[in-house]
């Protein structure tokens, strides 16, 4: 029987406030041995019938990697369009993304035609096997963290050019672009709660009775 | 500047390992403040746009419960038919959900209605708002473990059954039924492994080059 102590607790519980969206990232590279070691931990994560659905993808063609950029700076541009004056001018100060800065691009994707869990726990919920991929990136941010390591999310994308310029299988389904490398700075608070965007809804979680 | 030494990364990996989803629980109350310990830590949770769409509810209602497990009982029949006959005769063996001997019992919820984040990064991807309250729930696992508890996903369930049973608001979606206790047994090894179920794909994270 594995049990954890108090000190490992109060750090773990440092990682968790510690982890953060990083979209400032330094140019250089990343260990090779470092990133197969937080991969090979997402690869624990919880799977719907162990159906282990997840599919990372490294890109590192810069042609490809410019597609993906374009994509972003299109769907930005969109996303700004979208808000009114005031919130539009708070949106172009943003700093969403670190894609051009990142050495390393992770797309992760679902195998949605795996045999892999024989469809168990999928038949009222088939989302479930989406969400098996999303436990594994957030396994991925937590052990990259550990490692000194910044990961971002980006989803200011449109995932069919993503699928398109990466030529993964039709029935890949992308859940997640991450960019992964060591950040320019470090920070506690969200950078959306830090430059005004967004603050915290309170501290802790609220628990609703029934 | 917060690091991570190599004996928590040691640790964390176990952690990882040693997470599981938990289905046989001793029937024994759960410590409040140890639970809302663990809901404070899931609090600090990436999400989209900082939008905090998690939507915690505890279940201690008798006749909800009951509801619950009215509602498993039917999909996991319905999903044994489903099965040719080899494989009926192996899912009828499996334990799937620990929902009668679980002392608390967690729906969590995706408010889709939330306007928190002021709708950044889901313009393209919308799915992300309910990937956000995914990482709320593996976030809430990790501590949980660390803690002792054992948590398991129970996802063969009717999401619109639960929802009218707990008269939550339309705009909320159900992302996952989460029973929590003390586990009666620990392993390192998935259960639907040990019960030749789904055996893991290989050691470690395929990574796909592009």
């Amino acid at each position: 029987m594995v049990s954890f102590d108090a000190a490992f607790r109060q750090t773990l519980a440092e990682l968790f406030a510690w982890r953060r969206d990083v979209r400032r990232f330094r140019t250089d590279p990343v260990d090779e041995p470092l990133l197969r070691r937080c991969l090979d931990l997402a690869a624990l994560s919880p799977s719907v019938g162990n159906s282990q659905p997840w599919r990372f993808v490294r890109v590192s063609d810069p042609l490809r990697r410019a597609e993906v950029v374009a994509s972003f700076e299109r769907c930005n541009a969109d996303a700004a369009e979208a808000y009114g004056a005031e919130r539009r001018e708070a949106y172009v100060r943003l700093k969403l993304a670190g894609l051009r800065e990142a050495p390393v691009h992770l797309a992760v994707f679902c195998d949605e035609a795996t045999e892999t869990g024989h469809g168990l726990g999928r038949a009222t919920m088939p989302e479930m096997l989406r969400y098996s991929v999303v436990t594994a990136v957030q396994t991925f941010w937590l052990a990259a963290r550990a490692q000194g390591l910044g990961v971002g999310w980006v989803s200011i994308l449109e995932p069919e050019t993503v699928c398109e310029t990466l030529g993964v299988p039709c029935a890949w389904h992308l859940v997640a672009y991450l960019c992964v490398g060591y950040p320019v700075e470090e920070h506690a608070d969200p950078e959306l709660v830090r430059h005004g965007w967004q603050q915290r809804l309170e501290t802790g979680m609220p628990l609703i009775e029934r």
